[in-house]
């Protein structure tokens, strides 16, 4: 069970080198995890668990990413079509998670695989709090392997 | 009659006032540009005329920016929907031309309005070289009074 | 009399033709602005007027862009060393300035010239608010004439 | 033995938690990764064994970038110094190297720890091509042992 969540890439966000830069493409995953992890009432996905706030300041929680990988299989060319990111929760901790994600595109290309562990923080103490039973039950169905890299 | 041309913004486009960024919306309205002028054989705008090679290195002709005008009404928040990026053409020159932009979004605001003037260069001389025919054909209907701003 | 900022490019900020992007350019005149206008205590220009806290979220005041204007007069290239922005105020209103950038670099090429008008707001009534009587002592030494752009 | 390599935030880097976004550090990395092993001429570092050309579209080589891991430990605020990113070779393989970076500033604290896997490729053939005896003999002196994230 995965989340799929349709990507923009941008002309913009090409390098030098032509292809959309490597940086960049994490700018994409962030923006699929926006989209499938943060609810605003209109379309929320089933993994769509966080307030607008825990990506503010001011909010009372917050959510810190504490570590990412990725694994860049071949260039990714500018298109006006979305990319497909599948994403999925490779492991669920107490008060953390990794978060996995595959981004396939353009007739079907695996372009890249990644995971980013978010930790969910109390702002008023600035330590990690427990990720909550509402939170654990919508993400239940989506926990799958995580991604075995080739490193 | 203008183009109208869905363009995603990003939570990352925000910056710490927590609003899209300006410089942000400017790379939105770039995007527009080229999904409105760029042709990729798939489901282009009425006034796509430049073949993709106009916006990488090693074409025969490349657009080049001149200038760029940007008037922001009201700041611009984050969300999951597309804003509608309205395209015109203020004024049509020998070897340039002017495109004109007002941003709409989350139930009509009037988030911005901005000019940019493009010229075509040849890239073997470095100089600029005229529209052709086709080009000013293609652009004639979406030909429309440049915007007046108010400084 | 300007106050001279020098500024890094990235070589991220090159696109897809190779060359410092249009509106990687506008970030770079936002970082002169920033490194300018605001103070932190170290080091700080001598028409740096304004807390950190008016350009983050929370902030009591916050300063606002209304409109910019940019005039690119040769593609930038990527080079380690720093381009030299200069900044003069173009015009004090009441609640607003006009900010003025000339771009230069590799030699004293310039590269672009550029306006930028902020506006100082109150955020707890939304509405602009003067300048005061100590940001215009501060800034009287750098009002110089405005950019007349080709346009 | 470590190149340090100053790199420059931008207040733009932020995001609207008020910190430099973690993709954003990830920029800073690729700079400093720039700046560290590719050579223009003017005041290169010891590393620094890439032509221009592999860094941009028709150059003969290109470095492409195969794996990229990175541990954020906290939250980098944005300030006008340069951060200091220390760079290492963590590995020398046929045609790739393991880079190893570790950012500090503010004070002398350890922002984040990363990796970048790089892979020299021949672009007319796109396959990997090896590490030249010249490449390794600058490198030699630079390699120690590779990171040992706490995943």
């Amino acid at each position: 069970m995965r989340v799929h969540i349709p990507v923009h890439r941008r002309w913009g966000d090409q390098d030098a080198l032509g292809h959309i830069n490597n940086v960049s493409l994490m700018k994409l995953l962030e923006e699929a995890r926006i989209r499938a992890f943060w609810r605003d009432g209109s379309g929320d996905s089933p993994v769509a668990v966080f307030d607008a706030d825990t990506v503010s300041t001011g909010g009372r929680l917050a959510t810190l990413i504490a570590r990412q990988e990725v694994e860049y299989l071949t260039p990714v060319p500018y298109a006006k079509d979305p990319l497909d990111v599948q994403v999925w929760i490779g492991k669920l901790g107490g008060s953390s998670a990794e978060l996995c994600y595959e981004v396939f595109g353009d007739g079907g290309s695996l372009y890249a695989r990644a995971t980013t562990v978010v930790v969910l923080v109390d702002t008023a103490t600035g330590r990690p709090t427990r990720l909550t039973p509402e939170i654990r039950a919508a993400w239940a169905s989506y926990v799958e392997d995580p991604i075995t890299y080739r490193r």
